[in-house]
């Protein structure tokens, strides 16, 4: 097993191809663009699947530039593939059958703010970001936060989530409505405004996490919330991997409304003591953040560090200062940085799972083992309340065992958070990187159904071809 | 236009039809049942929509009953209709085509509960109150609250939510996974325990609101939550249906996590204080509830009753005493009844619709306006937190002429709610009743896009033909 070889498609008749590209220039002048550098900056993947990219990239300005993109591409038979950030981690924007890629950045506008319904309406290449600078003041704020400053069509097309899923959801709980450009360059429209609706099929949800693949995301409604008045941090240190697991679930059972929590295991302790000059205890760690008023993030606080002790928690810290925050949150903040100091020049490959939460410490504890056995270096972080965790696996690109090793090693990551009733990827998607692992988590009938989706709603295979659907 | 009117669809060959009677006997002995009674109570309608009786009713006992039902409905072209309780209210388990309906209610068994996940596996039949009977000394509970006592696969099929959705979601954020027997008896598994996933097209909400026109959903996971410490109660009275919306919104952008939050409007009211022989004051009522812990609901009590205060709302009080608490929400319990006490002998309907929050005072007000102008009593209760309210309609069945003005006022209601930015129906589903509104709400691209999926999942059209979908 190899991941990272990512399978070719057959590439658009080169006659068709050529006929697209002359119509996209006449539409779209230099905003057509066809240079080396940007091409490959399109297909790059943030990981080691190789880079595919397409055979040109379009800058949309404006919804119409995206429809109009669509048809010249269909009736000629040309993939046509969205991009926002280009911070997906499995290979989403590469282009294996290669295409044209739909830039959507300058796509950027806040299109209408509703802070009485806790809801905006916006382009799909404003980054989260961006969003929240533009909302803060109306005493709003858009809450997923995946680390990268992601594009939120992007965000809803990989089913995004992040350090605050546990209290605020994912993409899938955040999206209340999408506009999609579908393969005839026509809009559809998947709901309304309405916090709830039963009208029909699910379509919003069918759109979130598909990658693209049925059709392009030109405008998103989302919810925001409230600005809570007081944010609390806090952290505290675990003898096991197992008392912080054990605290986390006592807490989320006895309905504590943690905002963050998040478990950082040995290795990545060590790893942020390094690079952050920190005198952290060289044990498993839970950073955690509460949102309310003074009084209930107090009482969180409280409630929190009583069930903590009970499992074994040691010097748990609290405070509600944003530069007490900001320190008790270092080791966070640095992981990424810290993990990437411990073997300069190595390659760093992020993937994640998810575990019912109490399969968590188990998952965690064998993963560990397994990373021994292997002689592999990767810190472990852990949306520790979702049950979600992430590994950062080192490995010398040009050392062919240690690539092997790797492989081999999230491969049996994959299989060990499946077997215990969890899923191949919490919240990086599929793309290309973990196809081979959907027949496994779901069975056949879950991917002729998928197949069947894509076909009825891509049937002429444009949007995203080679993405999380396995070959049959 | 006259709502009363259902299409009836074209029935299967009656020698189709009489092979798989004959298929289903041999299967089934008697838990085959062709009785005028039986088969009326399973369209059954509780609307005035009339009741279209299916050709037989097969009671399952296990999935393989589900499975080989399909299979000899598919293999001759006839319908197929699950069945729940039958308290859907827009003609959902109507048979305008005939056909079988399998009766799930003996799948009732809750096959695993895992309270330290918060999640339960359960068969389709088990209903709310059962599956809350049976975990509750476990500490964990369902949430969902649609008021029948429905099975939780009908719930999941009607995307059902109710008096708590403002906190813990409706159906959409409460399903974690099925199974679903698909049109050649094999079964689809939509999902893992994992508390969120990106692993593919989300399946499992695709299946969740698709009334059972896409498969038949043979089991289910879905979320549980801890038994809150405490329960709190409270009632307030609000000179106008703006100011109990205004505290509402403050509410939730404040970050209160209401439990519930139910507003009455001053001809509900009026029902409930002749019904049950109470003394509240003739003006708009909201009622809520608070969960958490001792300090936590008193919290947010006090915080509430400020903002009532704020506008214009008098009289608050608030329990956490169990009798009290009854006592407090004594109005809502008896909401249903005091409306049919309101006119003896006449058909009431009950019809819903949702809008943003910012929106649902202008909408309340707007309808209670066009029930005066039209001559028609029909009460008001709104799950006021998610912008949710039903209508009680009245009128005589033996009156045409008054009926004409009831299916008038539905029709107002429905385009007031959609100008707004709302949804035809915010959980009581499609069915047949609402079909005419899908155009109006999505447009014709996102019809093509059901229609395109009906397609694709259920090509032979047997899963509750008729439905959701208005025919091209």
């Amino acid at each position: 097993m190899v991941v990272t070889a990512v399978p070719s498609l057959s590439r658009p008749e080169p006659r068709q191809l050529a006929s697209a590209l002359e119509a996209l220039a006449a539409r779209f002048g230099n905003r057509l663009v066809t240079s080396q550098a940007v091409r490959e900056q399109h297909g790059h993947t943030t990981t080691w699947l190789e880079t595919q990219p397409p055979d040109a990239v379009v800058m949309a300005q404006e919804t119409a530039d995206i429809q109009d993109v669509v048809r010249i591409c269909a009736a000629n038979r040309v993939p046509v593939i969205a991009f926002g950030t280009g911070t997906s981690l499995e290979g989403q924007v590469n282009a294996p059958g290669g295409g044209i890629c739909v830039d959507l950045r300058d796509m950027n506008k806040v299109l209408a703010v509703h802070p009485e319904d806790l809801d905006c309406v916006i382009e799909p290449g404003v980054t989260r970001k961006a969003l929240n600078d533009y909302v803060r003041d109306q005493g709003v704020f858009f809450p997923i936060d995946p680390g990268a400053d992601a594009s939120l069509g992007g965000m809803a097309s990989t089913r995004a989530s992040g350090t605050n899923a546990v209290r605020y959801g994912t993409m899938r709980e955040n999206v209340l409505a999408l506009k999609v450009v579908r393969g005839d360059g026509e809009i559809i429209t998947t709901g309304t405004r309405a916090k709830k609706s039963s009208a029909g099929y699910d379509l919003t949800h069918l759109f979130v996490g598909a990658e693209g693949t049925l059709g392009i995301i030109s405008e998103l409604t989302i919810k925001l919330r409230g600005i809570p008045e007081t944010i609390a941090a806090a952290a505290c240190s675990f003898a096991t991997v197992e008392g912080a697991c054990r605290a986390t679930i006592m807490a989320i059972q006895t309905g504590i409304p943690l905002a963050r929590i998040e478990l950082l295991n040995e290795a990545q302790v060590k790893a942020c003591n390094a690079y952050s000059k920190l005198t952290l205890p060289q044990t498993p760690l839970l950073l955690l953040e509460f949102h309310g008023t003074e009084a209930e993030v107090a009482a969180q606080s409280e409630a929190f560090s009583e069930l903590a002790a009970e499992c074994g928690g040691g010097g748990f810290e609290w405070t509600t200062r944003p530069e007490d925050r900001t320190r008790l949150w270092q080791a966070r903040h640095d992981a990424y940085w810290a993990v990437k100091a411990i073997r300069p020049g190595a390659g760093v490959v992020a993937t994640d799972v998810c575990v019912p939460i109490s399969r968590l410490a188990d998952c965690v504890v064998e993963t560990e083992a397994d990373l021994d056995r292997l002689g592999l270096i990767s810190p472990i972080v852990g949306h520790v309340g979702d049950g979600n965790f992430h590994c950062s696996v080192m490995a010398d690109l040009n050392d062919p065992a240690e690539l092997v090793r790797a492989e081999e090693f999230m491969h049996r990551l994959v299989e060990r958070a499946q077997s215990m009733g969890g899923t191949c990827t919490g919240e990086h998607g599929i793309g290309q990187g973990k196809q081979k692992y959907m027949l496994g988590e779901l069975g056949p009938e879950a991917l002729d159904a998928m197949r069947a989706l894509k076909s009825a709603l891509d049937p002429l295979n444009i949007f995203n071809p080679g993405k999380i659907i396995p070959a049959a």
